[in-house]
């Protein structure tokens, strides 16, 4: 089996390496052919490790970063002032082929514009776009959605990109022989929805490429009617944030319902586990690991907040879309994308002759 | 008290006539100074009438109208070849005077665009917009949310427009002394977001006509943190949308959750009447009835699958606003900052000389 190496940033998110060093350890446990590099101070990282789980030396290694990068902080500062960062240096890794893929917590816009400026994105591809995968009404069936935040101002290229990107990704990682496409929009009609969005419809309608079917709306998002849903990054940001306002909403009413009275009460205690089974189906933790596809090379963003459990599934994210050698795939298909236009703008001008 | 006259497309929405009639004979026994005209066919709603309870036959008239808008139709069709259809008469009734708002369950976008070209818009409003009131964590504290899909691409103007209305509308009906108004971006931060949204927010700011607090991520609409929320009307579509598609994606995880086995059965049995008390609170009924807002007349716009309750409670909507005085609060308030405006001009000029 060939060996896979991913650099983590030991020290981004809520809770840095006393989070990051157990997940590491656990999926370390998990897959033989991994090597893990933890990016960040070696001291705190050698303390946590020495206090973990016993490990095999061989796979895991320090690498020491000086700076972290604030939660908070600007992007631009970050990238100008923090070249020593454990998020910056676990993403050189990747850029000189030490590491196949790199994993943080951390900052988001920081990571996006230090991936963007390290790495570039690949040839075809305008802007690497943050994608990630929902839980559907469907069974097991999951659903993919980008852009989630990276890009507030799409052009209909941005979009058709998006969707080549979004389609290679549920092929390859959610083995979808055929992954449906849709375009979120606010009707199902054709002449619903503002110029990008009717415009994007009709690129992709014309491309055989992407299995393009149409319209969806927001209620639809998690109906298991598309495998991949394109949307810019504002509407996606925004459905994405609204969706997790409202389960957080419904769950706070759940709970105040089940406190109301004695009875209620008594009825809270049968009634846990069979909400529980509910919870596990839909819980944030198992869909933690959104990716910033489109990039020269494998970036795996995990939640901030999150905790071992969840950013060990980050980790198994990366693993998977090593394995699958996304970039390359990306590469291709939109390499395979433009030789085709090229052969039809041809074709076009010889009928033309 | 003052007699309230609300014209009602009575054709409307997915269930016509015998849904109407008899939430407008409910709503009519509980006012008495209120007249309703039922618009639409007179056979079919005479029909409705005589099986329907006793009412005082001086203050609920029928209004005949030969035609009906689809609820697939083509706004610009019905606009131009259904001149005689129930939603054209029911407004017409409001610009002629004889009704003070109207009340109707059809074809959105038919309704939007008749609505604008009989009635026009407030002097100093460029576009109408759909608002809708939502429920909150905080208690009995209800949101108000604009645009919710009318406008699909918003200029700053526009976006500041709406928080105009939007505030006008939750003081008067929500008797809310200076509501918080807050626009929807993807991330709190001064840098985040698109263009449109920086520069509203800027003017937001330096209005004080206008009780502006920031921006509002999705995961807190439903926190009780700001009264209004003004957003452009494909992010506002998407967002009310994927809110009514995560409810009834947990819904359908709960229904499977207490099915799943036998103990799980009973368990519902229990739960039911306490979950019960928890749908009522945020039970879409409840909240039926937007608003078409920034017309010179009032329309309200029912669910197009309300029931009896639903619809009842869009005209209730209506009666309020008639109440308000809606529409002449909207030309005072923009009346006032558009003052206000000459003046600060006039003053920055006379400070230049």
């Amino acid at each position: 089996m060939k060996t896979i190496t991913i650099a983590v940033d030991a020290m981004g998110g809520d809770y840095g390496p006393s989070v990051i060093v157990p997940a590491a350890l656990h999926v370390l446990a998990k897959h033989d052919s991994l090597h893990l590099i933890l990016v960040g101070d070696e001291t705190a990282l050698q303390k946590e490790l020495q206090t973990g789980r016993a490990y095999d030396k061989g796979r895991m290694t320090i690498h020491h970063a000086s700076q972290c990068v604030g939660m908070d902080e600007s992007p631009a500062i970050a990238l100008r002032t923090k070249k020593d960062s454990s998020m910056r240096v676990a993403i050189n890794l990747v850029k000189e082929g030490k590491a196949q893929a790199c994993v943080s917590a951390g900052n988001t816009g920081a990571l996006m514009a230090t991936a963007r400026f390290v790495l570039k994105t690949v040839p075809g591809i305008d802007r690497p776009a943050i994608i990630s995968t929902f839980p559907t009404r469907a069974g097991k069936k999951n659903m993919r959605m980008l852009d989630l935040g990276a890009n507030v101002d799409c052009t209909v290229d941005h979009l058709f990109q998006f969707a080549v990107m979004g389609s290679v990704l549920a092929q390859a990682v959610d083995n979808i022989e055929n992954p449906t496409v849709c375009l979120l929009n606010i009707g199902e009609e054709d002449i619903k929805g503002n110029e990008q969005v009717k415009q994007a419809a009709l690129l992709l309608a014309s491309s055989n490429a992407i299995n393009y079917t149409g319209y969806i709306e927001g209620d639809k998002l998690y109906s298991g009617r598309a495998d991949v849903i394109v949307c810019d990054g504002f509407v996606g940001n925004v459905a994405l944030k609204t969706s997790e306002g409202v389960a957080s909403f419904i769950k706070y009413l759940i709970k105040e319902a089940f406190l109301s009275s004695l009875f209620a009460k008594f009825v809270a205690l049968l009634a846990l586990p069979v909400l529980k089974s509910l919870t596990k189906r839909i819980d944030p933790d198992r869909y933690n690991g959104a990716s910033l596809i489109g990039l020269r090379g494998i970036v795996v963003k995990s939640h901030g907040g999150a905790k071992r459990y969840a950013f060990a599934h980050a980790i198994e994210e990366a693993i998977v879309q090593v394995e699958k050698d996304i970039s390359h795939l990306i590469h291709a298909k939109v390499e395979q994308l433009l030789k085709l236009q090229v052969i039809t703008e041809q074709k076009k001008q010889t009928d033309e002759e």
